[in-house]
Formats: structure tokens, C-alpha cells, sequence
């Protein structure tokens, strides 16, 4: 029999709110706002993104010391913008564009079926981003977590173990009596692999409608769900 | 003209929750069903608060390495129910006395005061208690808190300058634009000494109708407020 979690942990981008278009969305108006040229802003924020994993692995190796996401996204910000030829954008411009990542819209699912899983587990994303943009994010998103874990406290980023021990440390559990929630397949098996419960929701249109990646579960995860409401049915919430 | 906070800290035992009463309560409880001999309830509470300083100062000095309060507390208990010749109680009812420090109520105005003051500022405590404990307490007493802070990110505790800076910076805000709110004119006075804006909230009933210490602010703090509705009516909430 299966020990039921004490607390579950969530990866944000992508699992709870759906980056893409809400980038894309900001970037628009930005556009229209500045008099930009015709710019296709879902590329811009699937290249921005893809800038995401390169920056990480930076300090994941040690190559530079811990820095906080929303300073890997901004120095990011200034490629792309290079790259779209998007030179105009006043610095103070970049620095407001870059806060959209507090400003990202939860799929439907996401604030119902966080609120019932509350009831009866801890919640706590277990994320990339830094402290004090999961706590501008989860304002915006109306996420309603019991405290903020992730990269800050381990001071790397996953899939390295430490940010999954040390989320389950902070909240004193053992990594068996936390479950871990993602739509992709490498953070379930990194958290599997270190005794963590898991759980797969499938997040298609997280890259859009051409997405082919992370379209299911790929390993032997403890639970898998549509969405949060179908897995909060499924812990009994 | 004096910057507005954008976060405000908050201490938690005695300014946020009635650690006493509660403690009092529960110990009450525990005596009538283990046919405890007739025992001050109130004292047993105020006996195991007064352990809690030097065992602060034991991790401060360095004389212990980081320790979460709640094991310095269940060491602590053992002590007083020896003094108080509780000896009786099991090992299981103790731990289960021990998690009472997770299920404290509330004063009256704390959770109305935090829920205004929430829609305009992150709001956080920045207590001695870990997270874990923070956050039990916080689902036990429906804290609204954005995110836990507090002596487990410096691993120190307060007064000590690392727990009001780490704080501070864990939200990427200079401590200028931080507000520590707190009953307690020692708490305040470290806060301000490291930039830290400081509001003084009087609990006059903390340690009972005896109380004689922290009845008024004694030195000059940024705002003054009877309890956290008067708090959140200066700071426009």
C-alpha cells in the first residue's frame, strides 16, 4: 500500500501556467505600444525560452556562481531582441517586458485544482524561478501555496537532486512522503529517482499546437491525471 | 517623504498568534485525558517560553549548529514537564505536545489585518520558527502568507542582522523597502539598525494580565498601530 504524500510540490512553468502565450500576448502589446515591426511573438517566446535550459546549465556546472532566473531571462531578453531585430526597445523596456514572467495566465485547471489539493496536502512549487518571482507570479496567478521552495533555496537548478531533497528537507518529510507534480517527463524522473512520489499531467499545448514532446509519461510515475482537478479527485481531495 | 514598503515582515509568536492561551489550552487538555495531576497550565506554558531564548542563543553563538526551533522546543519540553513532575507522559504525547507550537490562534484582528494588508504588499513572516513549523501553523491558523521567511533562510535566528537581510533579499528588495512588524521593541530595533522600515503592534495580553514588557514602543519606529486593521488603515489597505 502506497503511503499517501504529506505534501506535493509543483513544477510552475508549463504544469501551472502557460508561459508561451502569455509572453506572446505581452509582446504584442509591447509591439503595438512602441511602434515595433511586425514581429511574430510566439517565435519570440519560444526563442526566448530556448535560451532557458543554455542558462541554467551555466550554473548547474558551476561555470558561474548562483544567479536568480529573472537575471538569466533578462540578459536572454537581450539576445532575442538582437536576434528578432528588435534594437529599439529602451532598456527600461526590456526590464518591464522581462517582469511578464510574473504575469503569467494558470490554465483553467490550475487555481480550482490547487485549492482542493490544499485542503489536504502542503503545497509549494518546486521551480526555476527564484523566490521573489514566485511570489510576484503566484499574486498574479492567484496561486494559492502554502510557501515558495525551489531553485533559490538550493541555490542550483533541477533536474540537480539537491533542489529536491532540500524542498522535501525544508518542509522536514522524508522525499517519500512528498510527491512531485509535472507535465515533463526529465523533472518526474530526476524526482523519481531520489524516492519522491510523482505525478504526470500532460501539458499539450504548452509549445503550441506542433508540440511532440512530454506528450505522456514515458516513465513508471506513482500517478498520472489529465489535469490538477482530475488528480486532486484521484488524492482524494 | 518615506518610500512605501512594497513587503512587510511580520514576527509571528506573540504578534501574530496567542502562543500562551493556546499552549495553555492544549496542555489542559492533555492533563485531563492522561489523568495528569492538577497542574497551572498557563505556567507550564510560560516555563517552556522561557527556554526559548537561551536555546536561540545556543545556535547564535555557534555553541550548536543550525537546529529548527521545533527540536529545540521538544528539547525544551522535556525539561519542563521534569521541573513540573510531569515525568508521566510518553515520548508520542509529548511529540504530539510539541506540535501544538503548529496550532496557535490567531488574535482577532491578524488574519482580517493580513488579508487587507496583503492586497497591497507581500506579506511574510520573518520568524525563528522553521519552515515547516511556519507553514503548519499557517494552514492551522489560515495565515495568508505570500511566502515563509524566517530564521531557516539564514540558518541563525533573530536578533541576528542575516535573518532581517536574507529575508529582505530573498525577495529581491533592499531592506529600505521592507517593513518588519512586530510586539516586540528588540525585534524592531534590529530591524531598524540594518535600514528596515518597523511598525510596533502592542499584544498586552501576550504573557498574560501581568505583562509588564513591550506595553509601548521604546524607540522611534516607522508606524505605530494599535493592531493590524489600524496597521493596514495607515499604510492605505
Amino acid at each position: 500500500m502506497l503511503t499517501p504524500p504529506k505534501a506535493l510540490l509543483f513544477d510552475v512553468f508549463g504544469t501551472c501556467v502557460d508561459w508561451r502565450t502569455s509572453i506572446a500576448q505581452a509582446g504584442e502589446a509591447l509591439g503595438q505600444r512602441l511602434l515595433l515591426p511586425p514581429t511574430d511573438w510566439l517565435a519570440v517566446a519560444d526563442a526566448w525560452r530556448a535560451h532557458y535550459q543554455p542558462q541554467l546549465e551555466s550554473v548547474r556546472s558551476g561555470q558561474r556562481p548562483w544567479t536568480r532566473l529573472e537575471v538569466l531571462n533578462r540578459e536572454s531578453l537581450d539576445e532575442v531582441l538582437r536576434d528578432f531585430g528588435l534594437d529599439a526597445v529602451p532598456a527600461a523596456e526590456r526590464t518591464a517586458f522581462n517582469l511578464t514572467w510574473q504575469q503569467l495566465a494558470p490554465w483553467p485547471d490550475t487555481v480550482p485544482g490547487l485549492t482542493r489539493l490544499k485542503t489536504k496536502f502542503i503545497i509549494a512549487p518546486n521551480s526555476n524561478a527564484d523566490i521573489a518571482l514566485s511570489v510576484g507570479l503566484a499574486r498574479y496567478a492567484q496561486l494559492p501555496w502554502d510557501t515558495i521552495l525551489g531553485a533559490e533555496i538550493s541555490h542550483t537548478f533541477k533536474p540537480q537532486p539537491a533542489t529536491y531533497l532540500l524542498a522535501a528537507a525544508a518542509l522536514a518529510l522524508p522525499p517519500t512522503e512528498v510527491l512531485m507534480v509535472a507535465a515533463h517527463n526529465a523533472d518526474l524522473a530526476a524526482a523519481s529517482k531520489l524516492g519522491l512520489q510523482t505525478a504526470f499531467i500532460p501539458r499539450p499545448l504548452e509549445h503550441g499546437l506542433g508540440q511532440t514532446s512530454d506528450l505522456r509519461p514515458e516513465h513508471t510515475f506513482t500517478y498520472g491525471a489529465t489535469d490538477l482537478l482530475e488528480l486532486a479527485t484521484q488524492l482524494g481531495c
